[in-house]
């Protein structure tokens, strides 16, 4: 992480926010977004998924959305990757890091992505290898992502113990980070500072370790401050909570990045963001959308009075 | 407290809820609530506030209101007192708990309420003076109300020190409890846990302190967590979070109750309420409204699944 932030903030916006909505956006679309959140301060952006376009239209310029991103200095690039050939494609586009997703609820990823838990290790440990030959100085940073790690939509509660099984797992198959995910919006935070305080006992605390949070019961900024508190140093989020919609069950999104930025700004975090700049971006973002809500309240209720954020302190 | 929760859901929804609104409730509707609401479980309900009856219509029929609900098994009814007249009335009514609140900030005080903080102070002896002679047995709780702890409307920043002194001085003039207010939605949730250490550092752990939080901000859920972190065991907050809406700037409630006592539940926490018997009362008090919004999410997400709330463990 660089030197002059406290925690990274990382917009999936332009991955799990689009996926979610029907407008398609062009690709100068998205990448005006991009920019323009880059030169907000966002040090991180998942620009894109390399899934087969028949799949998700939406995703299906993503290795052109990777290609320009990169272009844009100081950003890292993430892209997620759902099998080998994903990874060849992100690889070959020049993507920073690969996010490569699994469920820890076997019924959820047999669900999602048809393969059982064991397949889906297996296919990390391809991505790995393909990584490893393809790029012998691994500047390519491979993260693992463990979905559904505070329970699943299937099976309900997840063991905390599969969690830290399957964790175990990606490092030893060549994982350089882990992201934790509430993937179904059933976190609470108790439970996320306990799982956390599990995992870094488990993996050490050397371990990059990400966290990714929806917002379907009201908790996700309740949830992203348990997990800084346990020590989580990277936050997934969404600019105005894109592909959420508090009004229609089981649709709900990401942790709004806005309102997370202002919340770890609050808290004496540096994101290294611009709140302004950052507000702007959304407006961008917006401009491109046709009846799709967006979510947050930092956008109406601004800054508190006599507010310094501490990135400007 | 009651031995066999947790923590103490305090509801205000027929306070701090309905003088926030246009729709005026009539006294019937606002007792369908209360006792809806407390026979869902919620061990105390501020069912009304003794000011000055052409200044707040909604709250004209307190004493009325108080008169009923002290009649409902096992809830405990507070209110709102602004002078010694309002505490007169209250406790001829027969409330259990008056709530005496003032600003820490003197600007928002004067603003307010039209005094100095040490006029308010004067006004707060006056008030334990009376309960002390009315009442020898002192069986009518007082609690005193620091208003503007996070932040000010006016001033900007509240010095933590400020509340400290404010927090003693209302101890030493009687104050039988605590409430530490967040009123115009400023706090986050370092803040929370940092200014609740400090309290119970000074005033010590015995004293029963309560917090209210405003979610202005989005960070309602994630302050009322920082605070149960730092030992605070009674809650604020508002069924429907009636009285706020994100899309009007500044006009924004008290944490939704429902949601709250969903993740209080979820954390292993036993609040008492049913949750079920809690949304039967929302949509009670959802009739009653006219064109005002209600906030929450836990309404459309539902629990998750194999959600076992501690009350029911």
């Amino acid at each position: 992480m660089r030197k002059d932030i406290d925690i990274l903030v990382h917009e999936v916006g332009p991955r799990d926010g689009l996926q979610s909505i029907d407008t398609i956006f062009l690709t100068e679309a998205k990448l005006e977004w991009i920019r323009a959140e880059a030169a907000a301060g966002v040090p991180q952006i998942q620009v894109g998924s390399f899934v087969r376009p028949d799949l998700l239209p939406q995703m299906a310029d993503s290795a052109e959305v990777v290609r320009e991103s990169i272009k844009i200095p100081g950003l890292t690039v993430s892209a997620l990757v759902p099998n080998l050939k994903g990874a060849q494609n992100a690889i070959a586009a020049g993507a920073h890091q690969l996010g490569v997703v699994m469920s820890v609820s076997e019924a959820h990823n047999k669900s999602n992505i048809n393969r059982t838990v064991e397949e889906s290790l297996d296919g990390f440990r391809q991505i790995v290898e393909y990584r490893n030959e393809a790029d012998p100085d691994r500047k390519t940073v491979i993260s693992g992502g463990l979905a559904t790690s505070f329970g699943c939509t299937i099976s309900g509660p997840v063991p905390v113990s599969d969690v830290m099984r399957q964790a175990e797992r990606l490092l030893e198959l060549g994982a350089d980070r882990l992201n934790v995910a509430d993937t179904v919006g059933f976190a609470n935070p108790k439970q996320v500072k306990d799982l956390f305080d599990e995992l870094f006992r488990t993996v050490g605390d050397d371990v990059p370790v990400g966290a990714h949070f929806h917002d379907t019961r009201g908790l996700g900024l309740a949830n992203a401050f348990a997990a800084v508190e346990a020590g989580v140093r990277e936050l997934d989020s969404c600019l105005g909570g894109l592909g959420g919609c508090p009004y229609a069950p089981g649709a709900s999104g990401n942790v709004v990045t806005e309102d997370m930025v202002f919340m770890l700004e609050a808290m004496g975090l540096k994101t290294g963001v611009d709140l302004d700049a950052l507000l702007e971006t959304r407006e961008l973002m917006v401009r491109h959308l046709k009846d799709e809500p967006t979510q947050g309240t930092f956008v109406t209720a601004g800054p508190p009075l006599g507010f310094v954020p501490a990135t400007a302190a």
